[in-house]
């Protein structure tokens, strides 16, 4: 359908594929909305991985590396974009990985978990239980998944999640396009990238990570900076648009 | 359902109303994509109506008032937001309201027309023939309406057909969250501003310009110019942002 030469080709394909994931309700509205606004801030960026989200996702995969029990929370829009890269990173860093939804239905957690593990991700199963300090299902977690680890990398978190979460006493990695929400201003971690160019780099750093390398990257951890050169980036961006 | 308190408020009744719109098939699945990048964009200038995008919203009117046959594009996201807001500029500006969709049925066509009747606009109705230099049903417009126009107002509108309007030589007004979409740099006027914000801007200025304002407001128009004070607000925003 859509040209691969086409300029847009890349990003019309995600959104053709998100739209499909939206009819079998894997994707909520809100999800498609969310994308959009993600579409702006990686136009901004100009959609590659700047140096900072490189290093970013360095530190990721060293936190991961490090982390006595790491989990990989997973919504409907990580699903529907990157279910295979899920897997690799599931690989590449040994960690659980557990679907958490913000829209939580039986039907969707079934179909999210099936479209998952086509793709080879083992998902972990069991009674989810209100364990999270937040209000009605969004307390839902595994007790043996999220409630007990000490690192979880959520892409596209909602910003009162990933608040309680910290709380809790967590390393919270977060992949978000938006230096300025309270998800990238709460994490431990913000990666400012596309959630499918992120999560490659973080599976390659998780393999190629010599012995020694992962305890000084995650010590240089500073958030607050790799945010600000995010920022920055934009800034240079919109200062040379008009040229 | 939402909390008038909450600080979200206004954003989440607009993204839920856009989502029974979505469900009645008057918003697409794209035109929920397209919003959230707009409402990243207006995120960045902070969700107000800028000095820059208030000139721009007073040139529009005096574009409008000027223009021997105005006519204002609506297209399902439009209609979804902002029906009684187009309705009150048709009757401020005198302009005809012709529907002008990028995924064009008979169905949306009819929908949307009665969205937009039932909130009092008077929609141009007629047979649509190819007369734009586009591919395909966007071509499609009515022969007496946007064919005809000399002054075009196309909130929302995409790149290509923003070219085309003005390669046949009409003044295209836009309303663009993105300064830097193709668009906004194609379009003659660019307002930087959230549709419902804009719309009734314009009325206002409307029905406020006295004999004689419109014309020096129109000679004024340095589209550039005012992107790149749109730009520079949402560069000094990314600056504050961490304060």
């Amino acid at each position: 359908m859509i040209p691969a030469d086409h300029p847009r080709y890349r990003s019309l394909v995600v959104r053709e594929r998100l739209a499909r994931c939206a009819g079998e309700k894997i994707v909520t509205l809100e999800g498609l909305i969310a994308h959009g606004r993600g579409e702006a801030f990686d136009y901004l960026i100009g959609e590659r991985t700047s140096g900072s989200a490189l290093q970013a996702e360095k530190i990721a995969a060293a936190l991961l590396l490090l982390a006595k029990k790491p989990v990989i929370s997973v919504n409907g829009n990580t699903a529907a974009l990157a279910p295979g890269q899920i897997a690799a990173l599931q690989d590449g860093s040994r960690a659980m990985v557990e679907v958490n939804l913000f829209h939580r239905t039986p039907e969707r957690m079934e179909r999210i978990t099936r479209l998952l593990e086509e793709k080879g991700v083992r998902v972990a199963a069991g009674q989810a239980e209100r364990l999270l300090p937040l209000s009605h299902d969004r307390a839902l977690c595994l007790r043996e998944g999220i409630y007990s680890a000490d690192v979880v990398l959520v892409p596209l978190e909602d910003g009162d999640r990933c608040q309680a979460l910290r709380e809790m006493g967590k390393t919270v990695i977060t992949i978000d396009l938006n230096p300025l929400s309270r998800t990238a201003r709460t994490a431990s971690l913000t990666i400012v990238d596309e959630l499918t160019r992120a999560l490659p780099n973080i599976t390659r750093f998780c393999r190629e990570l010599r012995p020694g390398e992962a305890e000084p990257l995650a010590g240089s951890l500073d958030n607050r900076n790799l945010l600000n050169r995010a920022m920055d980036e934009m800034k240079e961006r919109l200062s040379h648009a008009m040229d």
